[in-house]
């Protein structure tokens, strides 16, 4: 074989974008020029929403229009409601969303505009939307009722309402915030990487946002987080911590939360939320998954740190959402809620100047066959 | 910029494939090595569903066995079809089929099984009952009730007769299982390919077909034989084809079913179909479709040749599905009937050796910039 293969497609350019900058071997994460760092500290889920959507920071009037307008879209129909309900008890709650965001376009009557402004139009709507699909889903998974939308909210303190069924402290919302922002977007991951293939068709928005639900699920990917607790719970005690992590390393297993195509150093996200999961961890008299986590942490550096391997964003987030009250099953889906605005942003950016796309492969099968009687074989 | 893109990946190679072989300037088209008109000729949709899943040709033991398992797994569960009935009246039927497929996953207990095997069993399992799930949801669409499948049909027979209502002729059932096998495969296609970025992600079997629909829904790709038909009606009359076509290329519009990544001359699938089509518009005096088709392709060949564009698969489909009493809105849906085996089959192929498709983009945004305080912009 001469050709050479582009294995996992790492490092091919395939587009412009002028969303995220990411620098792998220092570990800077830009949206719109803005370090990581500044949105979490400084910004909102909402204002990055815009300006992942509108390429710059908004004026007042802008964000409380987008605001207004996220807020007001918070409603799904019944009928979608009634669909969450019927599904199967113990189901994958990833499963569920892909099928209830893919059921919600066959009730937008607006579905098949793939207009910029259409596109746009649908976009904020699901934005606004995936939080009451997930907190529902959340809620009927467990025999819970659904709780109604508050339009008084923010958009992070309205979700944690939503799924706890009560109003979530200022602190709370915050922390939660924080870390919608820390994954509302990433460069072409292969989330986004899926819908835009899926839009790269002229497919709807719904089919791209559908697809990327769909890759978002894998364990190489959102799935991560949720990965990352199972092994939490498996290692049980700090003491465990570092010999699990020898016998998998021995056994050529991959750690759950470790690694990434691009980040060949500390991951800046995973710097922010380490910080957060100390705060509350440290409130709560240091939980012991924070524990673990950090002896890994170190353990990891040095082993895997001179491979270019250290803990990424997934690493630390399961144990903020953990500290939030929420159940690990829906990590992922919690990805998808701050991934969305990325998608979203992704799909009009690309789709502005699109082109197919239709990769190829090295065909290393049989050659010049024919076909062979059904007798004869 | 001096950094090369690969706009729509064209020529990009991510990954070996034994199945499928495109010769693009010559027109040939190969599973596993053998002529896509063999199969066409002498073979079934369910004997190279099996040749792509095993990589051979089955002895006539392995086909039957095959074949008895595609029979007994064409039922699904009542709750789908519930749920399919449920569907507003004049939605997209491709949006359809994506939110039917995921909610099957949903109710299938062996759904999260990733490994190879339970791959194989999913994909088989799916084979079966796409046709079930597609004519069920074309016979609600229509007010009608569901036909259930029969075990004693072939798979392309019983399709036709659950979506009809009666059986079709021995002489429909094998020019739609031709169909089938033309649409069965096509290397990295858009559909296959975002199949693969899913599954990349090592997400479920579901989570890559769900997204593979959403990609073939589009214009660019399986939604093209949909457009072809309506570009029939829009031109009316044999007398309307020229100038039809000269308008829209004077004004730079895209002939639907025309052009190809891959192909720089005829597409062989749109040579058989043409065959067919042929013959089954001679039956029935010469279809007035058909022979606008002939009048474009002249004029197309003529006009656009030099340039490498040539007719392509979705050119004559639809002519041969209108002749079978096939809506045109089933079209796409009839597209995703044929090529879940490719999918399924690329899907297993590529997670046999996997990794994660994460490329990259050329950033061109703003560099080195601070958030600003709402106040100060
Ligand atoms: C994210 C990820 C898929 C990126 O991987 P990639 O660029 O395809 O890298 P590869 O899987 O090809 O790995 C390259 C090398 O690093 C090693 N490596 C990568 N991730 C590792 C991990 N999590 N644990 C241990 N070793 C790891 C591989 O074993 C391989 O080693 P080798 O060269 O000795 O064979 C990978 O790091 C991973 O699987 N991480 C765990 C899942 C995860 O946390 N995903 C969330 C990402 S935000
Ligand atoms: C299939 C398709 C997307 C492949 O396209 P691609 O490799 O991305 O090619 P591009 O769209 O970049 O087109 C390359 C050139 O051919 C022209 N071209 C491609 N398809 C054309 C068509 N259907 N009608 C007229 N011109 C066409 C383009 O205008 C462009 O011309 P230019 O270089 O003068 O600007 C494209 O041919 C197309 O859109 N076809 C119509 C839809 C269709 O039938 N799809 C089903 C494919 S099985």
């Amino acid at each position: 074989m001469t050709a050479t293969i582009a294995k996992g497609l790492e490092g091919v350019l395939f587009t412009e974008s002028k969303l995220t900058f990411i620098n792998g071997t220092e570990g800077i994460l830009t949206h719109l020029g803005i370090p990581i760092q500044e949105w979490a500290e400084k910004s909102t889920f909402e204002e990055l929403s815009f300006a992942l959507l509108h390429g710059k920071l908004p004026t007042s009037e802008e964000l409380a229009k987008f605001d207004a307008e996220l807020r007001a879209n918070r409603e799904v129909p019944a009928e979608l409601l009634r669909a969450i309900a019927s599904y199967p008890k113990g189901a994958h709650p990833m499963q569920a969303l892909r099928t209830a965001v893919s059921h919600l376009g066959l009730l937008d009557s607006q579905a098949e505009d793939t207009s910029a402004e259409g596109r746009y139009a649908i976009g904020v709507r699901m934005i606004a939307q995936f939080s009451t699909i997930i907190a529902a889903i959340a809620r009927a998974q467990d025999g819970q009722d659904v709780v109604a939308p508050r339009a008084d909210l923010t958009h992070a303190g309205n979700f944690l309402y939503m799924l706890k069924g009560h109003e979530p402290t200022p602190e709370e919302a915050r922390l939660f915030d924080i870390a919608l922002i820390l994954h509302a977007d990433h460069g072409m991951n292969a989330s986004t990487f899926t819908a835009i293939a899926t839009a790269s068709t002229l497919s709807d928005m719904y089919s791209s946002i559908t697809s990327a639900i769909g890759a978002l699920k894998g364990p190489l990917h959102g799935g991560a987080n949720e990965a990352v607790m199972d092994m939490l719970d498996e290692i049980g005690t700090v003491e465990n911590a570092v010999s699990y992590i020898t016998h998998k390393l021995d056994n050529k297993e991959k750690i759950m939360g470790v690694g990434h195509r691009v980040y060949k150093y500390f991951d800046p996200r995973s710097r922010v939320l380490r910080e957060y999961a100390a705060f509350v961890s440290e409130k709560q008299g240091k939980s012991h998954y924070y524990q673990i986590l950090e002896t890994i942490e170190k353990e990891i550096v040095e082993r895997l740190g001179g491979k270019g391997i250290y803990p990424n964003v997934d690493f630390y987030s399961g144990v903020v959402y953990s500290d939030l009250g929420i159940k690990k099953s829906y990590f992922t889906p919690i990805f998808g809620l701050a991934r969305i605005s990325g998608w979203v942003a992704s799909v009009i950016e690309y789709t502005d100047n699109n082109r197919l796309l239709r990769p190829d492969a090295v065909y290393t099968g049989a050659k010049d066959q024919h076909y062979v009687e059904i007798a004869q074989r």
